[in-house]
């Protein structure tokens, strides 16, 4: 299996997929190919939460403001599943989660060998498909590319929590507008039903947008794990004036 | 085969994908994962009109604003053909199309037993996925989970027609401006070239949307089977001020 | 293997792909559904673009603002691969490649048997997705329809290059904002680092997006081989000042 994701929008995805049923029998996975454009971090992000759900496969991932300069194109492996995309960041994060997943299997990374590409603006389909289906047919032992020893790294900020009180940012708003922080989870644990202070204001600690109002707001743990700050059946994002890197203070009473 | 159906929008139905794939080997197909968000009824509508162009699949649909509350997840079974999703009025109408499809096969509805999901807020990965893949083994025949006598329903509204005077609503605006109207089709056969008094104002009756010039309004028989409210090349909702819900009175001359 | 394209948005395609289901076990594989709507020229230069990248497929592609009227239901044959859709030009520009890559096979053209359809404005559903089906199991050789000898054509304009001087217009604008002209990539061969004026104004010649400062501009060889004004990391239609059709100059100093 191969999924593909990207932020190229539409039409662009269909040449991946061309050269890709090309070149190998795969079956073929979206994972989605809205990611905002060039915004490497929140595509990594949404890699990282999304591609342990699959079982073994290739995943091709491509969001790479620098394409034909000379970031390296990389496969990254972790136990049965590899990773094929730019050099800058985009998966690692996914990679480490993968690893994690398959029993702590080791996360290892190489370059792909690339002659000279037909297009310096298109590696996707010049460079990443081909590549993918490559790895593909040889499988994440195989590989005999030389391996790259500083990848391109990107961390997640870590919330800071100590008694009572987090500090942390918002990671990434999702399409329904819930703010994804970076806040455990836990940090919330046996709050359910009380209130938490969101920069201050008090708000109510839920375990379901539905367990509070319509457009009311709450502060749930969502399907990732972080604390989430949403609104029942309205945007999160507006109602709390955040978005992506916001900084925000959780203090539980 | 499974079809798969959400308000998600982007990446989220990528986890519905990866679950199903860790489970199953079944082929997926896409059906949306843009209905408007939240919006049981547009949704149901939808999947009235489209699963039935479908062959025996498991239909995995989510639409669910009561996600983490104790509505059921259900499975609906039409002959062949399994629905899985929520209890809360979306799967009726299609489940009820795809049994008159199939030989007017019996309607049959259960509970899909649900041990603690692992989130409250992402049922689709976590409980509808998982429940679609085990039908898929099972198959719609060997279910055993505990039938539902009273599932959620959702009836959509019928037109009252009296002669020449039609009183109907739009049933939902598609993505070209299309006017789906609950008037059945039959209200304007034998009329073509005609005019009808929508509201009040005279339009043509076309078998066509290229009948009538560019821009221009006209009234047709759209491939549901109802009456559409549209406009050549351009958007019907506009051009005639109308959108899901509105009242409409449609005569003939 | 079966591909689907169309301007029908979400969530119509849902039903060429249950159709396609019920009659073939042809993989199926999305091109794009979100074409500009009734944009038969901007459709044809995509097809144009992505087909050729596929093995042997029937390529089904629907941008027919004439649904139901007289205009014909066509197959076009190149090589081993067949495109199906309606005879308003979408169809004859990807076929011209698609020959171009297979040894230059012939190009031919039928008009697919039509009994009257159950819509006349769904011919996707109802025509065209039944017709992918059946020249699938066919294949491309076995047809026995009609031939057409006038298919509606669509040619793409030429440019004008004279010497140091480029007279030609933006074909289309991609989703990331790059405007793609008919000026031939040859024209710029070996002035990378040199600059260009287009439409007067001094503009670096470069290799890569990333070659110039974030935001700013730049002329390059796209992917599809023609020059194309783009920005860094933000959208060339705008910065120039361009669309679709926009007439443009380049002079080489």
């Amino acid at each position: 299996m191969i999924t593909l994701a990207s932020d190229f929008g539409s039409p662009y995805p269909a040449a991946m997929r061309g050269v890709l049923c090309s070149r190998t029998d795969a079956r073929l996975v979206d994972v989605a190919h809205d990611f905002p454009r060039q915004d490497v971090r929140t595509a990594a992000f949404w890699l990282r939460e999304l591609l342990p759900t699959f079982p073994a496969a290739v995943h091709l991932a491509v969001v790479d403001p620098g394409v034909g300069t000379d970031r390296r194109p990389i496969v990254v492996t972790a136990g049965e599943h590899a990773l094929v995309g730019p050099d800058n960041g985009l998966l690692l994060p996914a990679a480490r989660a993968l690893a994690e997943g398959d029993d702590g299997a080791a996360v290892s990374c190489y370059e792909v060998p690339v002659d000279d590409p037909e297009s310096t603006t298109f590696h996707g389909r010049d460079v990443f498909a081909p590549a993918a289906a490559a790895v593909h047919e040889t499988g994440p032992d195989g590989l005999d590319y030389p391996t790259v020893d500083d990848p391109v790294d990107l961390a997640f900020p870590e919330a800071t929590v100590r008694g009572g009180e987090a500090r942390g940012e918002v990671l990434v708003v999702d399409g329904f507008g819930n703010a994804i922080t970076n806040v455990p989870g836990d940090f919330l644990a046996g709050r359910r039903g009380a209130y938490a202070r969101v920069d201050g204001e008090r708000v109510p600690v839920a375990r379901t947008y539905d367990a509070v109002e319509t457009d009311e707001r709450l502060v749930t743990v969502g399907s990732h794990g972080n604390v989430e700050l949403a609104v029942n059946r309205g945007r999160g994002d507006a109602a709390f004036g955040v978005e992506a890197g916001s900084r925000i203070r959780l203090a539980l009473p």
